[in-house]
């Protein structure tokens, strides 16, 4: 199966003053990726149920590997792909290249959750339209 | 009257490829500077009430003239008063000083407002508990 | 003569825990739009001298006008405009829509500079050939 | 040996529309807390050598897991170690808590470089003035 791929420039604030751009911006870029992803099959992140709740996705855990710099104006190809769907969470692979050079590789896990202003936060199982969709992202396109 | 006086360090991550401080933090140091002089009046910046909403207080402007850049390390101190309370909204005056040098001024003004998740955001007259201790902020300290 | 327009998603980490737009977005916002402007007439915010020192383009000052928050999902027109060329200066004029909607409105100064890294920054006269391109861009385009 | 520990207060800006702090703000305070232990020391994060370049520590890699959510105006304590000091890296443990609550725990890489404005990027041997105060720091406190 193919990543999706989102597009990002860097901007002059994503750097700092080692004239590169600062590493918690990938992290926000991952994220970003995943929304666009998630916006690419129709789904909200943050999905208003009947009874005022939202179903949402916070994160689990997010690492990232750092191979080669990125400088103001490069325009960053982000791509994205469902490694695992897990019973309650989504594992993400994440890559970013400037042109074919890639610059860092992560993984996001984001668990599903009921998330309620005066609840807080309940991680539920995937519902069953999410993971067809997901599903659907990773399977071999014969 | 004294101005409120908040610290910050100014970390790696707010610089820029420039090697100075990025502008967009200032506005981002002036609001904080404005829930630390809250906290010390013991005000939150968003009161929930007994109906589900919350009494906050949302931008309507903000400006800042930079007049000397800030760098990675320094130790920032923040002057913040309240130059003007009006009937719904809050005017203050806010500097930036390293040592005795001024980096910036400007001013930021917000809106007494409920704010609930399904109402939006509604602007009120400024409750009494408030003002009143805002007013004494402001009193000649004679 | 017809504003230049960028535009931008609001993300998820632009929001706040108020679910609006956080206001310090707006003027990374304000810089983007400038800084695509820049890149429309092939120009560089940071161009690099023979003599290893940069021609930048630091804020003086920005102010910006909430008239309505902005959500998550936005698709966001910021329109900008070059609404004086000083000697040594720039004021733009920034506006962002929702649809037909003003959401903020704004004004930003930045002044051209010589940047180096032990020289810090120095004013200058705005070089010949920026000073033409900006004023294309401002002549009544009859 | 003892975790060195540094305090941040949770800003409003820091937390995002599902009412928590964005996860991408944790990387930030990964790093200020080890740029913290680093003042800690009289180190600087970006040394200037007399050739007019710099030593610097650029991130290799980091990794947080989200175990409970932060909120506005917690008061967060970052507890960082040197876990473990290769020839050419540091590789930093740290925990994040509220009072005796642990919200996320994880790990940070970072290179020795030399960091010019015209030579990018490269890493070198951790120099022995740094190793040596390094060491002191997770040598058995008996």
């Amino acid at each position: 199966m193919a990543a999706f791929i989102a597009q990002r420039r860097v901007e002059f604030a994503n750097t700092d003053m080692a004239g590169i751009v600062h590493f918690a911006n990938f992290y926000r870029w991952m994220e970003e990726a995943e929304h666009e992803f998630f916006r690419s099959l129709e789904l909200h992140i943050m999905e208003k149920q009947n009874d005022g709740t939202y179903i949402g996705w916070p994160r689990v855990s997010a690492s990232c590997h750092f191979e080669a710099p990125a400088y103001h104006n490069d325009l960053l190809e982000i791509h994205i792909t469902v490694e695992r769907i897990g019973f309650k969470s989504l594992t993400f692979y994440v890559e970013f290249f400037r042109d074919e050079k890639r610059l860092a590789q992560g993984r996001m896990k984001t668990a599903c959750c009921i998330c309620g202003l005066d609840t807080g936060l309940k991680s539920i199982e995937i519902p069953k339209a999410y993971r067809e969709l997901f599903e659907e992202t990773i399977a071999p396109s014969t």
